[in-house]
């Protein structure tokens, strides 16, 4: 009996979508408004879900304080009012779209689960877009 | 042509995280303040899924008015309104996480579709934590 | 130049809503099954707006870090994974249906602020039903 | 890296649930009151999901400009404020249940797609029923 | 101790924005796309807020059972399902604009309560566009 | 009879909260991390409500479309994907508090209403977090 626990959480951040070795006019063009020097931000609303069996002692797949507690620390305290360009190392020569992000946070939320558990993780940039990595 | 329909539903009810076998020191070192001895509630939200092929006479995968019944009468008139872990059977000896609460919903309705219809059920305890099970 | 700061917040909780001095027929005819001996519970959304003049200094009505330590200790602390009935002084001896949580929430929090600044207090008691006290 | 990037749009339209060669007595029994020959109507909320690898250059999996363009000219500008029965090609012939729309959505925006995208649609009739088509 | 107590609830309509004692093209001009004589149609989402003293009896400012009776006889009955230009009498010679719909459903509820009690309906069209007329 | 007709709208957007002219200790005991001198963003919702007579003519309060438009043009085009202390003129010398921003929105959009219209805006800086300016 595998299950999936899904738990929300968020946080503000500033960005902007450009790459480094490219000119503003190529930036510009692919990236649009999101290329905006002087940055743009977003409230991120995110997804932690983890699918493991049932544990038949307690009836948890996972003890939700721990996965709260891993949220905080890896991503709520890494990324929550900082700009993510300039302040969080994963994007430092890392373009900071949706996907990116996503796939940041999954690799590191990863490590702290156990082997037969998956880990799907899903990043609303706006309430109309967003995006979902299983891994 | 396999689609998902979905339908959402809801019930409100008591319960308390506990294992009588237990002693009240072990339950509150895992259980926290879920194991309120006095019981705490929740507002249930349930989204009930059933994948099947489109039936070519009525462009349904099934009549939403009997998935409708069917949760009413195995999972609101169970539920609503209610003290889990007393009144409702199924928790006389299982704790009412909400991992054994979505596994016990599926059971309840998987003998109402046919064989090639597949069920996924997924419960949300609060806004911020859910749960889902596909069988 | 008056604004109204609105904060959200949540609580879990039992209740059962009966009175004490009637007989358990005139509570079920007047709270039908609100009135479970065994208790039944609710995820309460909360919001609180405070009124008042926009601090020309630093730009805020309020400070949102303020409100949202007052909502804590007074409402989170006291009502989460409690019962209500059973276990806040509050409601020893009042009914508590969302009208009477509503202003309970209000008394509490209003000392908390200036003359100048209004209250109201709005309470989710399912996602369909809600109250709104203004003082 | 295969990320899912999904993008949300609705449209507002009128439909009714019946089929030509049935008497109005069949319809009646099948369809119930989504057989008004008056129509009816909803607000469809769409989410249109996209899953491919990641372009290392970009950051994208695809350009969610051109995904909200291709929704626009394919979905909304077809069925928005449209009486679906009367007005739009595909269900000329075809019963506009919400499995119905759904895939014929799917068959419009599948061919803007790469050979390795893969699309996913689902489609809200009401907040409280919805279907999904993953190809 | 005055409180509000609102309730929500939900109709799915056809309708159509037009005068018919004026030509096409002026209803066009004025209308717009809500002008289309085949209709269109919403999922209407409504909040019904009844203001008055709380019964010190029963901790209620009205038995929201009641409430949900006239909610479903004088407007769910009446308009769920609906054509509200061809099938509701209150708009054969009305426009059906949100504002005035949400006036007709006011007018409808307004006699149930006592005089003490004040009413006011708030009327989503789409979850972008609402309307509310407190009286 | 005076109706309140609203429209939701979005902007996204980078800020600061510092005054220029106190120390950064001054304005970090203040505003703590969101003094982030580098900048956090948000995704900005507003409600734009408009009350006023329903002219018989049409049923309506305010023509949607010019609402919707105005909207545009004052706010989106003006804050959109902007960083507001930068960017948008209104703040060069104004903290970009959620409490100053829907002032800033009231007295950009009140000038396009007529005399007998009254003009309310609320903007959530985050979903647990709104204002509300009434003029």
């Amino acid at each position: 009996m595998r299950v999936t626990v899904s738990r929300k959480a968020h946080f503000n951040a500033a960005h902007r979508l450009y790459r480094k070795d490219w000119s503003f006019e190529k930036n510009d063009a692919v990236f649009g408004k999101c290329n905006n020097p002087n940055f743009h931000g977003h409230n991120y609303e995110l997804i932690v879900s983890v699918t493991g069996e049932i544990d038949p002692e307690t009836g948890y797949v996972i003890d939700m304080k721990h996965l709260k507690d891993w949220i905080k620390t890896e991503v709520e305290d890494a990324f929550d009012h900082k700009n993510l360009n300039l302040e969080v190392p994963e994007f430092a020569d890392l373009n900071p779209t949706a996907e990116n992000i996503v796939v940041v946070i999954y690799n590191k939320l990863k490590p702290k689960l156990t082997a037969d558990q998956d880990l799907e993780v899903t990043l609303y940039e706006t309430p109309r877009n967003f995006v979902t990595y299983p891994g």
